[in-house]
């Protein structure tokens, strides 16, 4: 069994971490840590998980996380993890970060968006962890930078379409859609639960910081630099994301050379999930797995294509395809963990 | 007190018009028709109205409405009532039709997406009743034709700036999303509780009836043909519509001139409420009222406007704009009935 | 216009006292009081209301609001309002406190439960504010306890049959469920969405501060020591309060006694609704408005009944009651301001 | 493998069934029938479970059913099963009813409260299938008739009480609540999202026919005839029950007492949850599994014992425990196919 830690578990993502890997066949989960609730045991937290999970939180430690396990998650706010992530690595740990630490080839980019890196030289060896389109690297890595929620939404839908310059590059606009998980456990106004029920709104319109992760992607993706107009908008549920992209086509394409564009990029991919003709994603049939679901349309009259992903943002949006990840760098099926069917409502 | 009637009154559009008549300060309510609950009391089908509302619901009939109401308003399922609306007419009566019989200049448009028309010579003096920008011809209409909630949510921010040449009109893309009231009150699994909560997706992607109600109405204040792309969504909420509207600017412009565009061309509408600078458009904020919120940004690096609308689509989208409409008809002040202030949460 | 203040304007019973302060046609809103917006425009806390109110958020003083104002709404957590009450009514204001402060005939009950009570001398002229029972004595108070939300929805319906003695006063169970707005509008993860959203929990069980008070009331009216049992309940839902109610039946009466004994207490009180046979209440009924909704059923093999009330717990069980005594205490009709009909959806 | 086949497999039932054997390490799902969608694969009726379940919905007949499996589960509306059940029984089949056809022992109780029994042989082999308390009994049985969501909710915590003397019967109290799916699949206005949001009410007050269920049970384990009031409320929610039940103590016990009670009644039996002391039940940490959470709270100035479970009532009120019930009847593991961990929201 592979030793299993998880720093920051009890915020929503720490927490869907432990529950994955509570049930993973491969990994023992043998290390939880929290500030918050340093000496308290995990199942008061979280009572959901009485019974399957018995650890007590601990203060976080290099040490003690380095002692007790081989693989490492940390589920910290940005900037955290890189004051103590080249620490574990150089212990010989694989870890996998969910903040935007190591997402950023380009640091210049992270910098003017979050703060200054204090990690520069562990960024070239970190591999972006959009497990689908990065296997390879992400299996040689010892630091896996785990992918924003909004960037999975847009990037797995685009990505096979960018590499087979069917879009227009200048027309692509994103108008995502995320339940309130997203914005994390901590208490304020904006999770309120009065505040959000019966509510619907964008927020940080055009202005989001995941603008610059996808950007980064895709321009790599489309060998030239690519920007995009995003708007994200909170819904009044708590798990699930959906993404509406509309770009324009580059060329005359059928719904069937879209279709063959995409099924064959990710043939033998057992999360991507194309919908039938005439059915769309609802993120209601990706809740709690790891699935990413794609439909999409072409409207001939404009030209324009318009493709819908739904993802779980705790699941394929943050823990899961963390979990995924792991399970490739240490050369195990990518599904090990994650098979868990969703429910039917 | 004028009298009015209200036909079709326990669908949820309806039944919200019977809620603003009760309250009515110049309206006295004085007939309500329901097929399903011929001979019961209202009150007994929407027991919230228990002390305010004291009719039976009647079977239609031209001339029973005719004896006891000067307004009409019809809450039908399009086809319906074109069968019977000229005869309201003939008898000097009054009438907002909430359905899409009376919304389209173009008949064939109409028939193309509905069926054949079978009252068309009323449709060159029936009136769009978009009531900040069209009050003129609503003032002298006899029939209105109350528009679509979406086309209300789209057309209100876009009009001013079509009007004055700001957009391109090849570049409009109209992401709405809606809570579950638009779809109606007759029971099927699409608003069944246990697929709707924590859902989201998008419907009728490209397809919906509402786009080329909108299309003509933005072609006729462009001047030239416009053809959008509009995408509808579900949100689990009850009350509410959001549109988010992408375009590419004509001209270079700032969003001190957008915003003088829009406060200009609605001076004096009490019911068109531009945000503040920083703020966005929350559907909880204008929920049970007849306001249209409206903000916007541009986003220079793409030479895009994202504009934002949120009305309540059973009032601003349906029963509100009616009454307000009516009001017009009557040349009462239009505010009448609709100041309610909205509820906090 | 009586001129009306709001000490604590931006929690929800301050806001929501606010939207019904801002629509009511014998009371002018001149004041209302924020520590943490003071100098913030009110419509940017709560963007409902724009266009409604146009006041500032002002620091709480005896001085501004004395001068300000004639009559004081004050909507604070219990033992700030003690504090100053008494110099407002010294200055011949008259005031309806929300808090517990005014509440407890009997000091040594507040004592226990809350802290030491600093204003006792007020406490004997303070009137305990269920308008339908205490109407008379309200006219003539100076200030008024408004009551808690749970007392108010136990109160209005076994009263009634208190006293006129059906019921085993020693058998009275009350299981209550109230929506999240009754915890308030300061963060904590109690209010969180993901933590209230297919969540349904009992919180304080048998322990819950509203009992005193119900104790206190009941044991008034019934002339005896009255102990119930009394668990409350968190309802994912934003407003509304039901509570069901059991006791054996003190001797053998048919359900047309109980209707009878309830119709005949609150004849011409326009708030108390009697739903008709095989109806019940149900929360949404009464959402926005300040009626309280009751039926029951006689369970002979038992001999018990089971009687159920539904209100809005901001509005008949906080601003809607407040206001509704205000209006008794300056001889208005007590229905004044708080007319609006409950939407039917 | 046990080739496993679900009869009545697109209500949420039937659906939750297919979900949780389709996760079964050792039965195999062979087949699902449905007479709404036969000739329909499963997961474009339910696509969250597409590329976990490749099955085609089919009619329902003996004959297939038999031939293609070893287990059945019966997921259909009361009086369908009695028909057919016992010719799977005659075919060697071993059969786990959901509906209501199989839970009574007094056939004249059910007679009352649904309709004619034509199986009445049947039922005095047949097993009343509350795994925690008969499983010595259901491991021998050919036919088990699952309990119903609101009996399995109140009989866990009440029977270990009943069998140790320590409950007044002629005291018992159950306020239950319960989430939409209860209700079924069929639309309805009943489960219309826009009459649920927002809505919380009783229904069948007194006279729901999970009543009698109740009462023979718990008659049967108290060695006397017990009559009880039972309340079912509709609570906004998806999945998800609780009960709050009230009775006087039989004589003088500490909470220690009915603690030890309860634990050393289901000693060993891994989906019984007792809460930590002050903690209580909720119906989120229990969503999605075959859990039972109980918590209590002795109420000594009345006598009175308050006792809360938690269930999710589409698993352990129906397809979970009847899962549970075919594992011990094929002499499984009583968890095996039942170890998800819930999610922590």
């Amino acid at each position: 069994m592979i030793r299993a830690g998880v720093v920051g578990a009890t915020g929503y993502a720490g927490a869907e971490l432990v529950r994955i890997l509570a049930g993973h066949p491969d990994m023992e989960l043998t290390a939880v840590t929290s500030r918050q609730y340093a000496g308290v045991r995990f199942d008061r937290v979280f009572p959901s998980m009485a019974g399957a999970v018995n650890l007590v939180c601990e203060e976080f430690s290099v040490d003690s996380i380095s002692e007790k396990t081989d693989a490492v998650f940390t589920a910290l706010p940005h900037k955290l993890p890189m004051a103590f992530v080249p620490d574990l690595v150089k212990q010989g740990k694989k870890v996998v970060d969910l903040s935007a630490d190591f997402r950023f080839g380009n640091v210049s980019a992270y910098e003017l968006f979050y703060q200054p890196h204090t990690a520069k030289d562990l960024l070239s060896s970190a591999v972006y962890g959009l497990s689908e389109v990065y296997a390879d690297k992400i299996k040689e890595a010892a630091i896996v930078g785990n992918p924003g929620c909004y960037p999975t939404s847009l990037l797995l839908p685009l990505i096979p379409l960018l590499k087979n310059k069917l879009l227009d590059i200048h027309s692509i606009i994103a108008d995502s859609k995320s339940g309130v998980s997203g914005a994390g456990r901590s208490p304020s106004l904006t999770v309120h639960f009065c505040e959000v029920t019966e509510s619907f709104k964008a927020y940080k319109v055009g202005n989001h910081r995941h603008r610059p992760e996808m950007e980064e992607v895709l321009s790599r993706e489309a060998g030239e630099p690519v920007t995009i107009t995003f708007v994200p908008h909170l819904v009044p549920m708590s798990r699930g994301m959906l993404t509406t992209a509309y770009s324009t086509l580059a060329r005359k394409v059928s719904e069937a050379d879209i279709r063959e564009c995409i099924a064959e990029f990710y043939a033998g991919r057992p999360f991507i999930r194309l919908c039938p003709d005439n059915a769309v994603p609802d993120t209601r049939n990706v809740r709690g797995s790891n699935y990413c679901d794609i439909g999409f349309r072409i409207e001939a009259r404009n030209n324009r294509l318009i493709i819908i992903s739904a993802i779980d943002n705790l699941v394929k949006g943050a823990a899961g395809q963390a979990v995924q990840n792991m399970n490739l760098m240490f050369g195990l099926d990518e599904t090990r963990g994650l098979s868990a069917v969703p429910f039917p409502l």
